[in-house]
């Protein structure tokens, strides 16, 4: 397969990370989380999120959302997202099936949840035949590239205390948010009053590893059994440990997201010229959201691969990975540039 | 760590599976499974299994053996099995929860099924008070390192078949039971009548992957939304592709797993000769059960980790893998004679 | 209590019923279903319904409604509901907890799907990372007490099938929907496509008695298995039977909704007179639902019971049932004249 | 049907009952618990099990055990039961597919678990891979019709008490027991230390209605949103509660259990003289185990209903009720006799 925009997970793995799992592969160590480079790593996950964060790996998102969920839920609960959320839309019911509780969807106009969006779905409490509200969960950034700042974030946790609720934060591209506001994730998260995180870390350039990172230590119940009952527990764990500690110790979060980042960007000031393409959402991390003519991105995805993201509406959805050349970008600008041309004269 | 005799996934990756994973690590590839990887991948598990084999790949042996249980039942119907077997002893109840079915477990002296043993509780189909057997599930080689042969497999796919139920095989060391037999897969699956298989490859030197391999196509019904909201669907596929084209294509399976069978064996033909040490069951992978006196184990176990299996018993279950070195051993039993000597002194 | 408005399950059980559980008292019976009655019920169902009909007597709407997703749906299946639906709202999450099936829920105006709205969510067909939109359902007469036509459900069951999904009515009070059009049972759901049907008693004067109704023979595998996991299987079966004979044989079915209807109605009339009262919805079954200050609902409701619907709104609901008299209504308007009174004065 | 000794389910409703039913059906009350009779059954309950005592009213025996389960077990926990508890045989699995834990199960000679036989199971606490006990499940009278005594109830709630588990007791027929043992519903359970208790009422004259009772406050979470979402919710509640009202009053229940047990007895003395049939178990309470040859138990069947228990064994189960009649036994027992004779003239 070519290059292109399609996912930042159809990027492969970063050199530093591949050069951590061969350095770790060597003699034998203590199977399911309890090695040296498993403690090691949860101990980089203290430092970035504070002392109290609880750290459970699993093997890819669905999977840490799923854990966060079980922490905060039981079947009676309900969980308050948007409607576009990735454990609404994109995990084949997983929360359903693995957890049992029922999703609570708000329409949003960019991905975002507000307490004004919420507040009118807060009712029921105490009544037996509502599912009980429990949890609100955010993604930052959203599945549409837009942002949560600190005080929206710390608005939504308060609201949540206030109802004995917990708020979640998917956070499959957290370093893309860190890296975009110049905060650390304990600022975006712990210092906010995140009660629990799913942490990203295939799509920034690992072989595959994400957490369940449990902020709020009254979550953190029995979560070793309902891991292995979820089918998350590695055995080998030590190289998904070795990925993370190449992932926090230097920075390498940090730089391969700046430039996931910076590479949006690129695009995105270049297509604000071309009249044709309209930028559907505010670019604050490494995806562009654009709507142009069906047949221009149709002959676009011929030669490049990317989503279509609501096919009806004609708009489509490029992201940047840590890999992302600015000849990637080039290239993809002149193909785009051809076809409009193309189109744009047969229309004269 | 130092090296030990803990388990076949204390052990790392073998060199020519990290040399898989670095020559795929170019470029972009099209995310969950649709990948030239997985198709070539999927073309050897074919190779070795028939042209009706159906791979879904999982992270883990849950994984795999949740996906085939999620293939054969629904929640009112029955898995028969052996009470040690993995999905009854050591996954935390995962079948319960994630299928909702009944495991029907039997005891049995070396962890085998037989016809005769499974017969009586081959009844109650028709009332729907009762759980509908529905599916016969062996482990090969067996928790306790004891092997079915070919004639007990097909007699138990047979019986399965009669009563319209499926026979699952949990393989996650199948490699070391095709060589220990002198069997392809095929020999021992798909030619004896198995509908599905869960196939290893971390316990003999994969970073990670296993597989939920349907044999019987009327198994292979919706499998990828199920494998998705089971958490099993790994986005960056290619590289647990990568992995398993290394094991499957150049005989990788073969010369591991009669490796650590060899090795295995070795250890039977020492301990044989020490008095004080008690072979539990046949040697016939690359397990070895031994009862030894309670300071013995206890006190080796100081200085080489293995486990405990029968505490009360004394039973201690050494495993050896696709890197145990004839040093490992000859260190091992030298340990063993050691402490062996100083009681029988004390004794004396 | 004193009578009131609050529920058509307020209401007792009609003497009919109580006789009919009575006369089958006697003697004993075959447990869970295998029994004369249970036989003869069957029979009724088969008469009002068509040939092909399969009743599932289930305890109460809840377990008829699972029944009924559960004969549709796995859990990787969506079930496309108003977002004011019983299962989606007043189930506490049950079909999430006990068939790990996602509900896709769409807001209307008036309770009442439409294929233009449930079109544009169907999409993602094929895509392992949607649940797949598997069946339809809807509620005659609606949460909101309003009515689809023949025409209409057609519509919704022409719609399902084009799909290849399947078509749910949740009939809770299926015998007002059938009164207030004049159409049999039949007509409504077996001769509309109607693929399943969860069938009401308790809100018509039975003590207690659904029916999740497959229509569809294609539905009907393994059902009684799934029944008694469900805990819906009810031991002493004739009781509910009895109950069923007793309300399908005569047209009791038909009396007792012709008056809980009319008796709505005439609540409407006398309401419909007063300004300070707006309806919010065409009363087209036994439910009128109203708007009216606060402080006036407020205090009627200290005499006389009703459910605020939806109370930032100042929307009540008054249900009419079976035993509803002409006094209660008198007295119930009497009441809320006087309150009016009482407020238009302190106004005045 | 003619009457039989199939089972106390066979048999109708009791007069008291029917009347009971019959006086609370006037005018309206509120549903789903919130009427004065179920406050009145709640208090009657608290009156014979002690004042810490919470009934939640279930529709059947699965429902209140598996509301029981629900409230002292998640997912990741065990149940340790007989092989022959109703939970593990006779509910389709229904545990494992509402609750998703694990039944772990134990062969017993007579139905009765033992701390001797639990302690075995007693281990892996704090085990990542094993399931985690956490409740112990009696049936008193067992479904082999034996009893534990006081002494046995509180040395298996000692023994669950030392590992922080609970003991369950499924008590479908403890008013069976309690007459046999002559002592008090809260002398055999709550006064040992039984956490909570199915108690039925079907099987002794209730048309319907069984009670998921909670002793040890502690499980008392949340229990109304579980009831509700498990399907056994019962919205015209009054009439539930007006039967256990009946029942628990006037010692109703005490009434017809002795009628059932005082039958049993004179079954067992009259075939105690028979020398083809011998008797399997102690008879303590309804139920009778016979063992004879297979041409006199199938043409006995034959003119009067009862079940098989274990075909292979040829062992049957004769199960009395609170309207076995004395002209019942002695047709049975002529019939009996008369089988006997013809066979046995056919040997000599």
């Amino acid at each position: 397969m070519q290059r292109g925009f399609g996912s930042d997970n159809h990027s492969g793995i970063c050199p530093e990370v591949i050069e951590a799992i061969c350095q770790v592969n060597s003699n034998h160590a203590l199977a399911y989380g309890d090695d040296e480079y498993c403690h090691q790593a949860e101990e980089l996950f203290k430092q970035h999120f504070g002392a109290q964060a609880r750290p459970y790996f699993a093997f890819n998102g669905t999977g840490a959302n799923i854990l966060c969920i079980d922490a905060m839920c039981r079947s009676q609960h309900a969980v308050i997202c948007a409607d576009t959320a990735h454990i609404n839309v994109d995990e084949c019911g997983a929360p359903q099936r693995l957890v049992g509780c029922r999703l609570l969807t708000i329409a949003t106009p960019d991905g975002k949840l507000t307490p004004e969006l919420i507040q009118q779905h807060l009712h029921g409490f105490g009544f037996q035949h509502h599912s009980q509200p429990r949890a609100i969960s955010i993604t930052q950034p959203t599945e549409l590239g837009t942002l949560y700042t600190v005080n929206e974030i710390k608005a939504l946790a308060s609201l949540a205390h206030q109802y004995h609720m917990y708020l979640h934060v998917d956070g499959a591209r957290l370093a893309n948010a860190a890296v975009a506001t110049g905060l650390s994730f304990r600022e975006m998260t712990t210092d906010c009053g995140v009660d629990c995180l799913s942490f990203g870390g295939t799509k920034n350039g690992l072989m595959m590893g994400e957490c369940c990172l449990l902020l709020n230590p009254e979550l953190d119940i029995d979560m070793l059994y309902r891991r292995k009952q979820l089918a998350q527990l590695y055995s080998k764990m030590r190289y998904v440990a070795a990925q993370f500690i190449a992932y926090l110790k230097d920075d390498l979060w940090k730089r391969n997201a700046t430039h996931s980042n910076q590479m949006a960007q690129r695009l995105l000031d270049a297509v604000r010229q071309i009249p044709t393409v309209r930028i559907m959402y505010p670019v604050q991390a490494n995806s562009v959201f654009v709507q142009m003519p069906s047949q221009v991105w149709r002959e676009l995805q011929q030669s490049c691969f990317f989503y279509e993201w609501d096919e009806a509406q004609n708009v489509v959805r490029w992201m940047c990975s840590f890999d992302t050349t600015e000849d990637d970008i080039a290239h993809f600008l002149a193909t785009l540039q051809t076809i409009i041309d193309k189109y744009s004269k047969q229309t004269n």
